[in-house]
């Protein structure tokens, strides 16, 4: 994730009249509320206030840290979405799967709810499209990266379609997750590695096609 | 789509004490404003009244039609979305072209806003979560009565994954769609042919892949 700061780093004080250290626990709290929040409620139901009370913790807990809420509502997307990132681990169908299980975590977690409604939210919401749009284009970045290092290697052809390859990888996990019905969610997270390893090897024959 | 009734048909009548005949003009510019509110708003800003306004026609007009608000989005949805629905061109790679389109025009037309934020939302809106599931569920039959064809004229091998086919066929739909910036839109637009072909012809490459 780029151009984010999280809260919790700084400078170790939260300039409160107590001059008490700033509580990791604490801003972990507010972040995991303000995402749940958020994906329950959307942005029409998200302010500071309503996520102190989410949180459980005072207005002034979160006022003392942010005065507007789509900084707070970035600081904690940053915070506690999975990271699709960029990893070498040797080949191209290694990278593959492990960006598969990246966007299966970030789809099935905790703060799916929130990811899915950003994608449908965030264009609307002005402060917080500009660095969604930041955190999306390094995501894309780093899986474009994997792709073209398989290239590099002599793994796949010089003419694939890499952004063909990444858009039926990832929008296969979205479409598996979410066409999912709720009762045969556990079944689908106890079968998630077979799931990643059939979806890369099918698109990677996709890429080796003869002719 | 099934398990659904679109307003507009029926009587004839609309009831009122003028014992006028409905309006289909009428009708459709409910359904019209239904759909853009509840993609702007979502579900917290959604309401008879809401409809009324946005449609520019005297609450009567609603209330006479729709005594729950659920009842008008699902049949507002019904009659505006993109039907997602079976057809047989005598070959998959004809059908599956077919599907893309139609799931690009899902994407990409005025609805496409309420489409993906009822992927979000319809779990949580009692009374429109199961008409949704209905109405997805004759979407995902319809695809996959098409790969079956498909493998019984012995166009692709018995041991196609069918769900494998049809979440990256799809999912590479929406992947491409959505994160598309707004101003390569008009490209993406003109671009729709040769883009659903190439989807196509990559994942059936991958379904006829060597070994």
């Amino acid at each position: 994730m780029t151009g984010t700061s999280t809260p919790g780093t700084g400078t170790g004080t939260s300039g409160t009249s107590t001059g008490r250290p700033r509580d990791p626990a604490v801003d972990r709290r507010i972040a995991a509320a303000a995402v749940e929040l958020f994906g329950r409620a959307g942005w029409a139901g998200f302010s500071l206030e309503a996520v102190a009370r989410e949180a459980g913790v005072g207005k002034a807990s979160i006022y003392l840290r942010w005065s507007a809420k789509e900084d707070l509502l970035t600081d904690a997307l940053a915070s506690r979405l999975v990271d699709v990132a960029d990893a070498d681990t040797g080949t191209l169908r290694g990278d593959l799967l492990r960006l598969a299980h990246q966007m299966l975590a970030l789809y099935l977690g905790e703060s799916s709810r929130a990811a899915m409604r950003m994608t449908v939210e965030a264009p609307s919401i002005p402060g917080v499209a500009q660095r969604w749009d930041a955190m999306r284009d390094a995501q894309v970045l780093a899986a474009r990266a994997m792709v073209r290092r398989g290239i590099r290697r002599g793994e796949i052809p010089d003419d694939t379609s890499v952004t063909m390859l990444l858009d039926t990888l990832c929008g296969g996990v979205v479409m598996h997750v979410s066409s999912a019905p709720g009762h045969l969610r556990e079944r689908l997270v106890a079968d998630l590695d077979d799931y990643a390893e059939g979806l890369v090897d099918f698109l990677l024959g996709a890429v080796h096609r003869p002719g």
